[in-house]
């Protein structure tokens, strides 16, 4: 594409709401173009990157055996609340009526009306299994869009769906499409994890669920990795296990101390002079599901955090809420001093695994400023619960118990996911098997946010200057750039970029009427994998080009003749 | 595509709503789904014909300059305010409010996006002429969702705008455009027609506007055509002359007859034994505009019907009505008897051109019972406008006012537009042009309904027994099908798949184990351009398949050897 003639250009304005590197990039190297709030247009030079981003995921796709087809964007409220996610899916769903009075929404994910289509179509377990698929527009009317395309609104997702007679063929089609997705990441060039993930209360103990995430220093997830035993998990999920020795040694008896209006762990322990790790601090909570409401004391050394997401599944509640100043006070307990012993009330108490109950703990006193020394859970407590419930952390033990394991931050593109019978069940799908019974087939879902990719990738490559695109996303693979007013060069760049089309790359030819600085700064802001450049001084003394690579700076110096076959080479190189 | 493995079924019930054969076909043959009303989901094999049509709009447009980009499907409301179309655009839009109580919508047509991409963006009069085009799901909140995909709701749609600084440069990418159309249906295999349209009261009567009609009887849309003249037009703008001589010969004053209790032009005509051309129908119009309400008195002959859409274009009003009775009588007029002469109230008079105001007619009396025979307009009348609001028919006369015209039906599935400058001035667009002064740029818009073409396509090519498609838009090319039982020979067919598949083209290889009446039948149906079928009583004796071209019915005997060569062969011929 001629520049002179194209629909693009750069900004050197940064939005004020840009807060990563791949929002301020998108909008500053002309990619995107925001239309309201979470809602961006891709502008023709970033829709040339989601279109490939598209195409290696609809390759991959059909390579794995799934079939594509396209389901509608906006979907019957009927098949929602059939489902019973009419009511549940709150907020981020965007519901309304249409003329008629009828209601309607936005699909933000599409197990209801993929299982509809299949209770309409599927009738015998010889048709299974079966993977469908679509690359559509989903919107989730997040409350504060923000992150550019990496938290949008309106945003394009890859979702597919796998049926099945049995647990083994889930399996093994879960198997397939976990290498399909290492195939499609492999493919764009990214530096990509798979960890396991939380599968949330609703996943059996055998169903699993992995995610797939773009490392990078500006994700929003935290990864832990254990090197040693090849342990890879989302914080939320990960089991580690603390490398230190908690508690003190048991010798004595429970023993009151003054805490005067001392609240916290830290400040507690301090004045204690005793470590952090020899004591316990007490979580109240609330779980709600439907109209029943527990409440929870839970016991974490003192420098551990809990973990919700847990605790939440482990109690399998619909909500989970940290319990209010006047909760607290209703259960009879002292904010700032509660602690598991000489309780009067009746509240269910779940002590975190890692807390070795043979040991001794400096815990709340259950009195206005007053904590207890020499707490035993094992000696002091007449039951009580360990779970794990900690957030896991950096230096912990992995599985093994013996290697550390390291935190890295990631940005989650793909998402895969065992459902079982959830939505066949609800929508009342029955298949019939074998031996001519009945059944509801298990699911599996996977997804990938191919907008969300474009951002990842950029905010996984990228330097002060711009963009640096992996050949594979990029959008051109060459920006062909001449510096200088010599007409016989400039038909000598117009030939070379004619040429290199020809021969079937992907070319940028910047015949601007524009300076070096400013060509040079658009080219490194754009970051497509190499620069061609004639610059008529240096070429008019030594006749030779530049062939420049945007990741590394390197600068190949060629001639004419050997520019096309340099060219190639260099690119092959890059791929 | 090995159906035992493929996601493809036929069906043999028809939908009770589903009144065109389009409709029966694609639901029959397993290329949609219906997800609700006006919804449809495309399963994957009619969603291959939905991505050839895409594919083909795409190299069409990119060829004539048409940068590609993608908007979002939902819009703020703030744009539409702005344009003034928030209020104006109807039910058929569909809004609501995000959670954050913002007006959203979801598009139905995307010009005042375009036009808030362009002037956030481009800024002198260099950077014009630009085309800029999406290929995106729009939402038309029809009242009656019907006809299948030719009226949904949900739907794809290519639309191009186009930018420029005069009237000049639009009228030429107008015509690129008009071309790029005419290539883009001609790759397709339609029998298509170019209708000059109606630009309605936006228009100026410089600005063109033609929609791109595929020839079907089942088609909605009345098209009038001149062959001597090379004449095309929708009924709806088609300006033609009648053919015969109107009115009487004017001999003798007006004069009073009874005509009890005749309400109708025909009744009135065969009491006074008078041809209906010799009469003049009398109907009365309400415009409004704003807060502004005008009745109009408009004659025609008796015979012809009024062309609404002239009427209301050439009154530039908001709204059209048909004045109520109640109006009528306020009017001091009598209903069924309502003429144009001795008129005591004030109303706007508007002959029809068609009249020749020479010549003597019968019309309405203004009394009840009562009608006037010998009225002459130029005589009879202070003063009158002759404006052309008749609807053209069949038979008349066309622009050289000698040759006769005919009308066919057509199924519009392109509509080319001249804007003028409406959206550039609404959105406060200014453009530096070569004297350094700011000008609101003319647009030109362009769409082509995506899904509606797979219908109209559908609508123009089947028979009895099921669809019959057209090469370039076929799901697939062939469908390969053995009949019998012979392992040997299933063997063959499938060596046969594997070599035609090799050779690039699309197969659908009838590998399910049925019988040849299901296997032919899901053919026709399906109606791929061929099937090439083995049946082992035919190959056994003399060792022929068969080449059977679904759209002629003609069958070839191949040999095994001569089966790929030929299949290229009748495969070229068909392209």
């Amino acid at each position: 594409m001629r520049l002179s003639r194209g629909f693009w250009q750069t900004y050197k304005e940064v939005p004020a709401d840009a807060e990563i590197p791949s929002h301020r990039l998108m909008i500053r190297a002309g990619l995107v173009h925001k239309s309201g709030a979470g809602l961006y247009n891709y502008l023709p030079m970033g829709y040339r990157t989601i279109r490939k981003i598209e195409q290696i995921v609809r390759e991959e796709m059909d390579r794995a055996d799934a079939h594509e087809l396209l389901m509608t964007v906006v979907t019957p409220g009927e098949l929602w609340q059939e489902s019973g996610r009419w009511a549940s899916m709150g907020g981020e769903m965007l519901k309304f009526k249409d003329k008629a009075e009828r209601d309607l929404c936005i699909s933000p994910t599409n197990e209801e009306s993929v299982t509809d289509i299949f209770r309409k179509t599927v009738k015998s377990y010889k048709e299974l299994p079966l993977t469908l698929y679509q690359i559509n527009t989903k919107f989730r009317d997040e409350i504060r869009p923000r992150f550019g395309l990496m938290r949008g609104r309106e945003f394009t997702m890859k979702d597919a769906y796998s049926f099945h007679m049995d647990k083994k063929c889930l399996d093994e089609v879960y198997q397939q499409l976990y290498r399909a997705y290492e195939r499609i990441f492999q493919r764009m060039g990214l530096n990509f994890s798979v960890v396991e993930a939380d599968a949330g209360a609703m996943g059996t103990s055998d169903s699993q669920t992995h995610e797939f995430q773009v490392l990078a220093q500006t994700g929003e997830d935290e990864l832990i990795y254990c090197e040693t035993t090849n342990y890879a998990a989302n914080i939320e999920k990960a089991v580690t296990y603390r490398a230190d020795q908690v508690g003190s040694e048991l010798s004595s008896e429970m023993e009151e101390v003054k805490t005067p209006a001392m609240q916290t762990i830290d400040d507690v322990c301090q004045f204690l002079k005793c470590p952090t790790n020899e004591s316990l601090k007490s979580l109240v909570y609330k779980s709600v599901t439907g109209d029943k409401e527990d409440f929870h004391l839970v016991l974490l050394i003192g420098d551990d955090q809990l973990n919700e997401l847990k605790l939440k599944n482990y109690l399998a509640c619909d909500h989970l809420l940290a319990a209010t100043d006047n909760e607290i006070s209703q259960l009879g307990l002292v904010k700032g001093f509660v602690g598991p012993a000489r309780l009067e009330s009746k509240i269910n108490i779940l002590f975190d695994q890692a807390v070795n109950t043979e040991r001794a703990y400096v815990v709340g006193g259950n009195k206005v400023d007053v904590h207890l020394k020499n707490f035993s859970p094992k000696r002091d407590m007449e039951q009580f619960t360990p779970v794990d419930l900690r957030l896991a952390r950096a230096n912990d033990l992995g599985p093994d118990k013996k290697s550390h394991v390291v935190i890295k931050r990631g940005i989650e593109v793909g998402h895969i996911f065992q459902l079982g019978d959830k939505y066949t069940k609800a929508l009342d799908v029955k298949i019939l098997d074998q031996n001519g019974k009945t059944k509801a087939p298990l699911m599996g879902c996977y997804g990938i946010g191919i907008t969300r990719v474009a951002a990842a990738a950029i905010e996984q490559n990228h330097d002060e200057k711009g963009i640096i695109w992996p050949m594979a996303l990029a959008p051109y693979h060459i920006h062909l750039i001449h510096i200088g007013k010599s007409s016989e060069n400039r038909e000598r760049v117009e030939k070379f970029y004619e040429t290199l089309c020809e021969q079937g790359h992907e070319v940028i030819f910047d015949d601007r009427n524009a300076g070096p600085g400013f060509k040079f700064k658009d080219a490194e802001l754009l970051g497509l994998p190499i620069q061609v450049v004639l610059g008529d001084r240096d070429f008019d003394k030594d006749q030779m080009l530049e062939i420049r690579i945007r990741r590394t700076g390197e600068v190949l110096k060629v001639s004419s003749e050997e520019l096309v076959v340099k060219v190639k080479e260099v690119l092959d190189g890059l791929s």
